[in-house]
């Protein structure tokens, strides 16, 4: 099995099992529009892969084999139980709750195929079924039984995350008024938008299950590292992936004018990325302009550097699992870092 | 002194020491656009009431004179200190996010005297800092240095609060769009909007230090008591204070057609209320029409029975202090309780 078909069979052993856990923990209760707009994006469908990762990491870390021991009542290092699916809902449920609030911001009217919350109920409900969600992932992180002290530590990495999925949220609608952002400013920006979840998703179950300082610190690495990886992968996706394999427009950042790996690398190579596509008339752009976009972005190098960046932060990420018992889980750890950079969408 | 007059003392004597801990707790960090917007509304004034309210409790449950002890090392029933202001500023955090978003909801343009945030900045940035606020909260809230135990059953208070508030605000919305709402339904209403925050900033300093089970209930249940007291209070005065006093058009709750405890009451009693202000041109509704309803409203004994149902809150409210001792601070408490229903606006 290639690595993708590897993460994908791990993924599919888990998600009815994250499913009806996200069913349990979050009824349709009073006052019901609220809970059925909460609810709604998370049974649209979603890979599930944030808390598979929490989940492998916690059956790489305790040496258990895959899939052997109940996730409700999971042995920690001193074969204690604790609920790990308590916290694999509770980020799956932050990712939910931001997804909501950035369709907002963002005003798109699609998400995982269905319309966006705002559009399918109203701007009001969807901002209640974000908050709503945001402070239910907070109680599922509390329902975990682990004892008060790592309970304590997993509150704490949860809040920080949020803390900086909303400080990256913020960079980059600032970034998109911005001529002179950096790469350094732009990879801050991607840790803070979206590689710190996949750190907590990687670092929650150590803490929870009693592991040392320095492995929950790895783990918190390794999930920085894949989550930077993802993203730049996506910035390439964007540019080489055919339209309708994509979901979207080929090429819609350069349209959108928004700042990527590659076009801020191609800026340091002296490229006018700002004339590269007309951004004030998307309408107007061809297929043709994309094609010659992205031939120049290929012939100063900026798509094998990205390329290059997002396998860098990969073998990274794979290094720090270095610090887990050899084992299956730990190899699908391995496959999850190679499938987000060579996922074709 | 009236109760009035000690309660703005105590407020007073407080809130630059709070001013100055949310300064230090939330400063102006990058993104500053984000950090600005979060700040805004909470440097453009509010009376601190929560967190005083807070820092009474507990000087009134440990017996120790007001203001003696440092809040930021404040000893616990065990004489071990603990950094209640940072469970303070949580609170009036968690306040101040509510505000942002139900401002976006009800697109109201005015807050404390200012533009509110998603009109000085937009709805986008308004989110946002809501967003921020939300986990900066749990993040204070983190940093009291409470024994771990304690800090788990502070988390789980402040996350079950807000989502009730959620639940609140969302029947609050729903209501609007209903001729049937029963006075227990809008009862249950302003607990979950409005009271459960109360009942936070009460038990919360009494879990933080210490108290058993029995003070921590009883304190979560004046929070309860005054906090309705509050709200009904509220929907009285909009009736009788003249709109210069108010701040707005006296009787806006009848022209928009809102429930109240004083409506509903008043259709129990067999009044038409959906014919007292015509609802459909708010624009044309004189004073002399709201003069008229309010008459009737007080014919029927609707006004009286609101004030009515007000002071025994506040009286049960009061009574649950019992379990603290008698002291200055708890009689501050008292005094808090019959300031909500004696206020003038």
């Amino acid at each position: 099995m290639s690595c993708k078909e590897r993460v994908r069979a791990a993924v599919e052993a888990r998600r009815e099992e994250v499913n009806d856990a996200i069913d349990e923990q979050l009824p349709l209760a009073r006052p019901e529009r609220l809970y059925e707009a909460s609810r709604y994006l998370l049974t649209a469908g979603g890979k599930r892969l944030r808390p598979t990762l929490l989940l492998l990491v916690a059956e790489a870390l305790t040496d258990t084999d895959p899939q052997t021991q109940p996730y409700r009542s999971f042995p920690d290092l001193t074969d204690e139980p604790v609920d790990l699916m308590s916290g694999a809902v509770s980020i799956e449920v932050i990712q939910s709750f931001t997804l909501i609030h950035d369709d907002i911001m963002d005003d798109d009217d699609l998400r995982r195929g269905v319309p966006s919350v705002h559009r399918e109920y109203d701007v009001g409900t969807a901002i209640l079924a974000g908050d709503t969600l945001y402070s239910k992932a907070f109680e599922y992180m509390l329902e975990t039984g682990a004892p008060p002290d790592r309970q304590v530590r997993a509150l704490d990495e949860l809040a920080t995350t949020c803390t900086e999925i909303c400080e990256g949220q913020a960079f980059d609608v600032e970034f998109e008024g911005r001529g002179d952002v950096t790469t350094d400013e732009y990879m801050e920006m991607v840790e803070l938008k979206t590689a710190v979840l996949y750190a907590a998703a990687a670092a929650i179950p150590a803490i929870l299950l009693g592991a040392d300082d320095e492995t929950v610190d790895a783990l918190h690495q390794y999930g920085i590292d894949i989550g930077r990886a993802f993203q730049i992968h996506d910035d390439v996706l964007d540019l080489t992936t055919p339209s309708e394999k994509l979901g979207k427009q080929r090429g819609s950042d350069l349209v959108e004018g928004k700042r990527t790996a590659i076009t801020l690398h191609a800026r340091e190579q002296g490229v006018d990325i700002e004339s590269l596509v007309d951004t004030d008339d998307p309408e107007a752009v061809t297929e043709a302009t994309i094609d010659e976009a992205v031939a120049e972005l290929e012939s100063v190098g900026s798509i094998q550097f990205a390329s290059d960046l997002a396998e860098e932060h990969v073998e990274n990420g794979k290094q720090r699992l270095q610090r887990l018992p050899d084992n299956e889980a730990r190899s699908l750890l391995e496959d999850i870092a190679d499938f987000l950079i060579t996922r074709e969408y």
